[in-house]
C-alpha cells in the first residue's frame, strides 16, 4: 500500500497550509466540514494549470507549488476577500516522491502565509496536470466585482507589468534571467492585502493573468465603458520602457498584478496606500464613455496593440 | 474570438444548474460571490476523472458530463448533505462543440435535479481531464463522518453492489451489457435524499467508489473498529450471487451506493425508509470491536477476497 492514492494524500496534503478553527474536518473523509462564520460572503475560484501548456513539465517542483496556489490567490485579491480554504486536484503520470514533497512544501509555505487551509485533495494519475479551487471571506454585499467601474474613475495598476512575460521571452532564449525577473515568472506573490484595502475604495478590481489589455477589456466590458491608457505610465521593467515595444506589459500575461479603478477623488490616497504595502501603485489612466481600450502616446498618437492576449486555445 | 477560452466559458457553463439565491455572482468574473446560509456548515469535496484512466476517452461525453457530476454529488451523500454550488476545471485537447453540448447537457440536467448551481469555471487545452468540486449544505455539527460507527452498529448499504464493475466487465470482454446495467456504470444516481435521511440516524457513513471493502475498511480505520460481513446479504445482481465469485461487489468499485453503520434499535426503520425512498437498503454485516474487515459465508467459513479495491497507482 506504501504507494497507494490514499498513503500519498496523507502524506504530503493532509495538513498543509494555514491551521484554521473554521476547518471541523480536513482531508480524509468523504468531504470537508467548515463552517463559514455569520455575515460574510464567499468567494470562490477555480484554476488549472497544465504541463507544457501553463508550465514547462521540468520546472522546479517547489516553484510549481507555489506558482498554481499563487494564480488562484491572486483571483480571491481581485474581489478584496481573506483566503480561508483550498482543494487540490493533483494527476501526476507516476509517483514521484521527491517532486511531492518539492510541490508540496512550495504549495505548503504560500499556503501558511496567506492564511489558507487546504481542506480536499484528490490524487490521481494522469498526464500532470494540477486543479486548485480556492474560498475566501468578505463582509456581506462588500466584494469587488469587474463591472462597477464608472466614467472618469482611474485606472491604476500594482506592482510592475511584462516582467513574467519578459522571463518567459529570455528563457526561451536560452538565455538565464535575473534572479528577481525570474521569481516574477515564477513565484508571483499575490496582492492579498492590497485587494482587502480596496474594499469599499475601488469601483471595479480584477487580476491581471492575461494580460492588461485584456483584463481591462474585462472590466470594460462588464461595465459597459471605455478605457484610455497612457503608455509611458505603465510601472514597467526599464528594458522594456527603453525598447518602446509594449507588447510585454500590455498582453504579456502572468503579472497576477491587479488592475483597479478608483474615483478620482480617491486619486490622492494611493502614495500614502503604496507606502503602506510597500507596493507601487501607479495610476495609468481613465475609464470613460464607450467601449474598447485605446493606448495613448506621450505624444498624443494612439499606439495600435500587436496581441491581445493570452487564449489557452490559440497557441 | 469564437472558439476563445471566454467564449467557451460563457457559451456552454455560465448558466448550467439551478438558479440559486445564496448565488450573489455566478461564472464570469475573477471569483463567485456565494452567501451561505446562516446556522449550516459547509461539505466540501473534490474528483477528478481522467480519460484512459476513469472512463473511455470515445464514451458519450453527456453519460460523462452526468457521471463526473454525479461521482461528486455522491460524496455529498455520505456525509448528508445538500448540494449547493460546483465549479468545474476542464481540460480539453481541443475544441469540439458536439462533445462539449453534450457533455453540458449531462452535466447540467443532473445539476438541476441536484439543486446545484454551477458557479465556477476554467477551461484549459490539455489532455481530457475533469475537475469538479462540489459544495453541499449542512445543520451545523450534524454532518455524517467515517469515524463515528460504534461496536454492534448494524452495517447496511443502498442499492445493488457490483453492478457497474459487471457492466465494464463486460463491455471489456466485447459484449453489450443490459441497458439497466449499463447504466449503473455510465449514469449512477447519488444517494442524495438517503443520505439527508441518515442525518441523526446513522453512526457512520461513506460512498462505496472504491468498492465495499476498501470503502468499510475506511469506516473501521477511522473508527477504530472491525466489520463482518455475510456475504449472502449482499444485494447484487442474480448472475453475481450465482457464481460464488464475490469479487465484484466486494471490490469492483464505481457502486456509489452508501454504506452506513445503524444502532442495532433502528434497524426495524429500514424497511421503512427504503419504501419512501424507493431504494432497496439492506443490513449485510455488524460492526464489532478489533480491525479490519472480515467476510462470512453462510456456512459460517470465513471467506478471502482476491482484491482489496481499486487503487488508481495500481492498475
Amino acid at each position: 500500500m506504501f504507494d497507494s492514492e490514499f498513503d500519498l494524500i496523507a502524506r504530503y496534503f493532509s495538513h498543509l497550509g494555514a491551521s484554521r478553527s473554521d476547518v471541523l474536518l480536513g482531508v480524509g473523509d468523504d468531504c470537508a466540514l467548515l463552517r463559514p462564520p455569520p455575515g460574510m460572503d464567499l468567494a470562490l475560484s477555480t484554476d488549472t494549470l497544465v504541463a507544457g501548456c501553463h508550465f514547462f513539465a521540468d520546472v522546479d517542483p517547489e516553484a510549481l507549488g507555489h506558482k498554481c496556489l499563487a494564480v488562484n490567490l491572486s483571483d480571491l485579491a481581485a474581489m478584496g476577500a481573506t483566503p480561508a480554504w483550498a482543494s487540490l486536484a493533483l494527476s501526476l503520470p507516476a509517483v514521484d516522491h521527491a517532486w511531492l514533497q518539492g510541490f508540496a512544501a512550495g504549495f505548503g509555505r504560500l499556503a501558511e502565509q496567506a492564511g489558507i487551509a487546504l481542506v480536499g485533495g484528490d490524487t490521481t494519475r494522469g498526464p500532470l496536470s494540477i486543479s486548485i479551487q480556492v474560498q475566501g471571506l468578505l463582509p456581506a454585499g462588500q466584494g469587488l466585482r469587474r463591472s462597477g467601474a464608472q466614467a472618469e474613475d482611474l485606472i491604476c495598476v500594482s506592482g510592475r507589468l511584462g516582467d513574467a512575460a519578459l522571463a518567459l521571452h529570455q528563457l526561451q532564449q536560452g538565455l538565464e534571467p535575473e534572479p528577481a525577473l525570474r521569481a516574477r515568472l515564477e513565484r508571483p506573490s499575490p496582492r492579498l492585502q492590497l485587494g482587502q484595502r480596496l474594499l469599499g475604495l475601488a469601483h471595479a478590481c480584477i487580476d491581471i493573468s492575461d494580460g492588461l489589455l485584456a483584463d481591462l477589456g474585462h472590466i470594460c466590458r462588464a461595465s459597459g465603458l471605455a478605457a484610455e491608457l497612457q503608455l509611458e505610465a505603465l510601472p514597467c521593467a526599464p528594458e522594456l520602457l527603453a525598447s518602446g515595444d509594449w507588447s510585454l506589459p500590455l498582453s504579456g500575461g502572468d503579472d497576477y498584478e491587479l488592475c483597479f479603478t478608483l474615483p478620482a477623488e480617491q486619486a490622492a490616497q494611493l502614495p500614502q496606500l503604496a507606502a503602506e504595502l510597500g507596493l507601487p501603485l501607479s495610476p495609468i489612466g481613465r475609464i470613460l464613455a464607450g467601449e474598447g481600450v485605446a493606448c495613448r502616446l506621450a505624444d498624443g498618437r494612439l499606439y495600435q496593440p500587436k496581441q491581445r492576449g493570452f487564449d489557452h486555445f490559440h497557441d
